[in-house]
């Protein structure tokens, strides 16, 4: 048992933000395009300053996501983090999945409806809103396809900080009311999550928005880290080791390199023995640009009008699609898409052998994986992660049809008799 | 069908089965009623065997409600146990509702939305559902008014256990929704939460039904046990003590009298230091037969027809009211009810002081702590939890009217200039 680290007083081990393009290094602040060729900033670490995080130190931390803060650019000192009880959400050991779709080896699903606003984005906001705190901003804003909008404003209500969340004004009726709730402000946009995002990279620039960190904009460097939490987690609940193979689900594909970015952390850390493992990326046939790339081997991601009940995956022009194909093609592994009866049966089929209850982006990992497996695509002998990221709850209406009672009857013996239920 | 199996690593702490009206004691197994006076049976523990549980032993355990294994009647053989990851909810300080209701003292929610089907459902449904196994029954069923048909399909799910879930037939629809997906039977009764009650009463004694275990029924007594944890996991959250105030909501009245149970039990085995607490009970206008009768004087709840949104308390004769009211008078506590319209106020007041989303039960429980408050019941410079027994998400349509965007506008700067947002 190494001495534990007083967080108070270490500093953050990011150490610049990197241009993924071009390599530029920058000072950390809010920036999120190179200044040099216009490419996508990240957080880049200090190496050393990674290799000295312990398990114990991590073991002592809260039960969340802050319990990885030595591997995270902000939320070092407890007193300036916002922690919303993020994270730390269940793997579950999946054996009647396992059996329905063959799998040899231990299938498991990371189920993120655990968080609070029960989806994944409660870790990247976070990172986010809590880097918004310690670079000045007095107020939090994104472009959202409905679960991120939760999850801001949720946010923002538990520290007192105003919020401005900017939809696509068709999302389903849940994540609006979700949403609203909170009484942050709400702008509907008749228009894409496309055209949600374009307008809040303009209002960023505008000086009615200099106090303003919009989580997926300028602070998007920031942000994005938070879904490196569901690599850490996955491997310390597997006793400190990598799977060799996991499924995540593609909107802007972000989360599925960042997950491989903490593994690849984990590595070099000396947190988990090397090893090797595959990335698979699911997508609604609906709008699969990322997965269509990749099944015609182009390097290039053609944008696409996104249709389909996958709402939460519904990025018709993903910033992270390059990597996300990059990251999939360098580990061996692949991607396939799936059609909304594909998605509502996934859901069903999660459900009744896990007793989890997935959104439509749950169902389309699911879905995927079981088409992987029928395709021979993903080999059910190696030890699988299955990423669920948000709650069945949020997409009721796609699968309200066909979800009803057994039978209505009377409440009596003789009404049970009547439906052959006795 | 009668005696427990064995456990091959700590025994059980129950003793007996005891009439909470009689006294009379009985051996442990699948009997609810006692068949001397016909009183409600629950568990009794050997005091000796809770005094030995300590909290190493208690904070070695897993990061769910089975860490008080010790202390509960089933699920000491962590092999039998029904782990679905329950329990270890937050405990949230609410420093922004504590300003807005006058509190001086700490004011605490107690989350449970966090549980997997998002109730405190899941706490109870985890023991009923080892017991069931224990007590080898080979099907599981319950009279549901939804959070509870969510919780049971989906446990059963989990392991694969046949479920039978019985429900009102005009249940909110996505609590339908989300028992259906899960596969198991479930029926739609034409009546009342009593009624179908009644009926599955009648079921329980039927030969077709000999090997299911109701877990509201007849094995209604280790259901019960499973609320217990939400107050040790509250003793334990603030360091191993009690709060001076908790202000729970009332459907049957069982969840109120054992949070008190278990800190009753927690002072006699030595886990906190003894200390008074007042329990506070909370009902909706539209179904307060106890609150009602606090407000009397009456040693008897008269029943009622439910009416109101907060769908998940409109339990019309509740089993253990009279227990609920003695150990409120007993504490120094009070009741109150709250109409509609109050507890949607409720649901809106938590959600944008805290950033938790709750159902109408939780907006009936916040809405009650307001009223408290303003008559002077209850002592704002005491230390206070509010228990949130359930998720928004299950009731969106309750305040859906009213939660829209506050603006819905082109995606442009000139329509956020025309709607006055920039």
């Amino acid at each position: 048992m190494t001495a534990l680290v007083d967080r108070h007083t270490v500093p953050s081990p990011a150490s610049a933000l990197v241009c993924r393009n071009c390599g530029a290094e920058f000072p950390l602040g809010a920036q999120h395009a190179c200044s040099e060729c216009w490419g996508p900033l990240e957080i880049g670490y200090d190496a050393a300053a990674l290799a000295r995080v312990t398990h114990d130190e991590i073991a002592a931390g809260p039960h969340s996501l802050w319990r990885y803060a030595g591997l995270l650019p902000v939320g070092q000192n407890p007193a300036t983090r916002v922690d919303s009880n993020t994270g730390m959400t269940p793997l579950i050991r999946a054996d009647r999945l396992a059996d329905e779709l063959g799998f040899t080896a231990p299938l498991y699903v990371k189920d993120d409806s655990a968080n609070p606003t029960h989806s994944f984005k409660d870790r990247v906001v976070s990172v986010a809103i809590t880097a918004a705190r310690e670079l000045g901003f007095s107020r939090i804003a994104c472009a959202s396809t409905g679960n991120l909008a939760n999850s801001v404003a949720a946010h923002a209500a538990r520290i007192g900080m105003p919020s401005i969340v900017f939809i696509p004004a068709d999302l389903e009726s849940a994540k609006i009311t979700q949403t609203a709730i909170y009484g942050g402000t709400l702008v509907g946009i008749e228009g894409s999550y496309d055209d949600v995002n374009r307008l809040c990279s303009e209002l960023a620039e505008t000086d009615e928005f200099e106090n303003t960190g919009f989580v997926n904009v300028n602070i998007r460097p920031y942000y994005a880290e938070g879904s490196k939490t569901l690599g850490y987690e996955v491997a310390e609940q597997l006793g400190w080791r990598l799977p060799g193979q996991y499924v995540a689900p593609m909107a802007s594909g972000s989360m599925l390199t960042k997950i491989n970015k903490a593994f690849k952390e984990l590595v070099a850390a000396g947190l988990v023995p090397a090893s090797d493992w595959r990335i698979y990326g699911a997508q609604s046939a609906g709008c699969a640009p990322i997965a269509t790339a990749f099944a015609a081997g182009d390097d290039v991601v053609q944008p696409v009008r996104p249709t389909g009940i996958a709402k939460s995956l519904n990025i018709g022009n993903p910033a992270d699609g390059p990597y996300a194909l990059d990251a999939v093609r360098a580990s061996g592994g692949s991607m396939a898409a799936v059609d909304d009866d594909e998605i509502r049966e996934g859901i069903r089929l999660l459900a009744r052998t896990t007793g989890v209850f997935a959104e439509t982006a749950g169902g389309v990992t699911v879905a995927v994986l079981k088409k992987l497996v029928e395709s021979g695509a993903i080999d059910t002998s190696i030890e699988t992660v299955v990423y669920n990221t948000g709650d069945g709850l949020k997409t009721v209406d796609a699968v309200s049809e066909g979800a009803h009672p057994t039978a209505v009857i009377k409440p009596t013996i003789k009404g049970m008799r009547e439906a052959g239920l006795l």
